[in-house]
């Protein structure tokens, strides 16, 4: 089973008051490697697509700080429904794990805004890019 | 039982591609209304205690634009152990949940930076500002 | 001459690892200010015209601090052209300046994207709310 | 003379409503430039220096999109005085200029709060490297 990994640099701007990437900020990683995902796997432009995100949960294990340099972001499948995905996130800095993540998306009907099937190309895209 | 409440302003770089508020942003409301109960409830700088959050997770119901103008974060507490709290939040915008979230926090021992108990003045604010 | 006031509250999120409000976050409250502006004195959406920023400089005279709880923002008009406008700003805490700035907006035709002569009715506006 | 040049990935939440790269992201590309600047060139953390910047201002020359990617960053030496040094930008994509901007930086004597001298080594490293 295939995952997805991206790089992301960390920013001056990411560190708050307490001199640690922000929470917030983590949320922003995992959309960064979700955008890089739509992209490399879907061929799709995240933010043309009719698709929500309808939960984020983020379990932080250590802080992450400006020397760290460069985050990896890893995308697994852990779940594809009808009109839903629910994408599992590490999060590491030197290989180490930082954090972990769980994301579920949901696919709209552009015109009504209703949950719609996943269309049929995105999902064997999904499915093929990680052996599903 | 009482819950704490604040109002943020929704800004114009909350807002993404989409057209809504981008949702690491609410991330930040949740901290924003955090920092605030610190600074109520405790009398504390959320920034200078050794404090840290541990997890949060957040579902969203409906998305929030420009013209909502403001949001409300609600703050209950669903547990106090010895070392960590479990906050609830409602986010609300007019009155209409548009997301709820729970964040678990955990004191440390500003030394060793393992967790360490509650300060009884903390734990005592808290009790009897939610009447627990 | 009137000018238009407007507060936004510092988040906790605007302080960087410094401990003071972030320089990127001036651009942000005073684009803030700017959306309230248009909405206020033009009765228009920022995100559905058809303006650019051309250009920003921000003097920077003493660091604000999440105490500070609340900036206010200044915006007066500096000169107004055929397609440009250039605004003035002082940000206040507490009544002192912390910063000063200066934003040139030029008004675009949306089809070709080049710059158009100001709309009367937004120009009559302005006019009308600073007493030109 | 040598210039200084850096990369920055165009993340998806720097991009705002109107679907560019907002303008309050530029200053932080600027500011990301500068700690890599300050990293590689002076061997200094940019947060535990006791600098301030005093100005900044940026012209914009044309929107900056996702699909760009990437952003180059360079850094110029405008003029270094007793307890100042102004820094001149171009930012690219694809070798395009995208913006120029210009910082004013003064280091801060750390007890008083006041402008002291450039510290010696960092003077020389930044004469050195740029060929003053």
């Amino acid at each position: 089973m295939n995952t997805y990994t991206t790089d992301i640099d960390v920013r001056f701007r990411d560190i708050d008051a307490m001199g640690h990437v922000n929470n917030a900020v983590y949320a922003t990683y995992i959309e960064q490697a979700r955008t890089e995902y739509f992209r490399d796997v879907l061929d799709a432009d995240l933010s043309a697509l009719a698709t929500v995100l309808a939960s984020l949960s983020i379990d932080f294990r250590r802080p992450v700080e400006l020397t760290d340099g460069t985050v990896s972001v890893e995308i697994d499948i852990a779940e594809m429904g009808t009109s839903s995905v629910t994408m599992t996130h590490e999060i590491r800095t030197d290989g180490e794990v930082v954090a972990e993540a769980e994301a579920t998306l949901v696919s709209l009907d552009p015109d009504s805004g209703k949950p719609a099937p996943i269309p049929d190309e995105h999902r064997s895209d999904i499915e093929s890019y990680h052996g599903l």
